[in-house]
């Protein structure tokens, strides 16, 4: 029954950080590749022609399965290892947790990391020269947006969708703790959000993202920082 | 045991159409709503703040829910109405099913989709002026790479994710059927792109999409030829 798991990711990469929350929650053990995908490894691009991170490898008993993209390998990891349960039990339950995964992977994703990290971080890796302010400050006013919502959410809820913690979790923190990183998040006015990602930044799960370092680029003070 | 489903969606969305591909699919009968949903209409975005459609409602024995983002909703109904399965059987199958829909939804929707009905449908339901030149023209590049890679694909499959019909299908077809309406798709240099789509255009969940209309846009003359 034993599966030997390789992660091919990126450590900046908000897709390929939800893929770790939810192998280290489940407590799977998995070896870790990083991958520079905007160079193209030819290696990389025969595993996951979209040439995109995260891909999972594993080995196991039934033969070998390649996973590619985000949501098919959280799909995977919620149907053959359903303890603990991400997606939510009943069918409001998982549609909440869904609209919400959704939401941070195409919303949040397009308005907020479109402007934030393409500008502070992949312009840096394409060599694409210095962020562009006008662009920076859309990204900035549309995160506050977010966080509104996030916080208002968080008014009646433990968790994003509701009372459990699940993969909507996940996804929100993996998104956001990269603009984290450069410093980007505005946690003092949004009270309910800062005290919900307390909550994550110290399970288990979370601690090896925060030890990742961008090469180049230090990490805003707090980064690391459980009572930041 | 019975539901009654409304969906709100947009005709020439092709996440919309994806929701009425697999519902059509599953012999599920709906009401329909269609929303202008670049007007944000307050009951739009009271069902999902997000403004994106398609939403399903569900009222059934157990209560109302609403289902806002479309993989939620695809998700929901293979759950819910798991024959004629839509997203593969065994694990290998249903990762590689989810792949190719996340490759439609994410790199295809941006490369193409977001170049082609941009320029063609969004500016001018947004009244953003005429469609440029050079977004057409990179827009139409990136459609043939897309084709070549599912003319390849199609050579050793029947289907796109492998021997049976898949969600997979349904997402490519719904991103390219739309991009047909306004002519854009080069089926005579795809002879197994063109075979692929003839087949899934014959099949009764389709015709419901050949009858869509955009105000003021008449389709291509091949949109809704089932010999084309």
């Amino acid at each position: 029954m034993s599966v030997e798991r390789t992660l091919h990711h990126f450590p900046m990469d908000p897709a390929s950080r939800q893929v770790r929350l939810s192998l280290g929650e489940k407590r799977l053990p998995f070896n870790e590749v990083q991958v520079r995908y905007w160079e193209s490894p030819p290696e990389f691009l025969a595993l996951n022609p979209s040439g995109l991170t995260p891909v999972l490898e594993e080995k196991g008993p039934d033969g070998r399965i390649v996973l590619c993209e985000s949501r098919a390998i959280l799909d995977h990891l919620e149907e053959q290892n359903p303890e603990p349960a991400l997606m939510g039990r009943e069918a409001a339950e998982r549609a909440e947790a869904r609209r919400l995964l959704q939401w941070f992977d195409r919303k949040f994703d397009y308005e907020v990391g479109g402007y934030l990290l393409h500008e502070k971080l992949e312009k840096r890796l394409l060599k694409l020269g210095a962020p562009d302010l006008a662009a920076l400050r859309h990204g900035r006013e549309a995160l506050r947006g977010h966080l509104v919502y996030i916080e208002g959410l968080l008014q009646d809820r433990d968790w994003l969708a509701g009372r459990r913690l699940s993969l909507a979790d996940f996804a929100a923190a993996a998104h956001l703790s990269v603009i984290d990183y450069f410093g980007d998040v505005p946690w003092r006015d949004f009270p309910g959000v800062k005290t919900w990602y307390m909550k994550l930044k110290s399970r288990p799960c979370f601690r090896p993202l925060l030890s990742d370092r961008c090469p180049g680029i230090a990490p805003a003070g707090h980064y690391d920082d459980l009572d930041f």
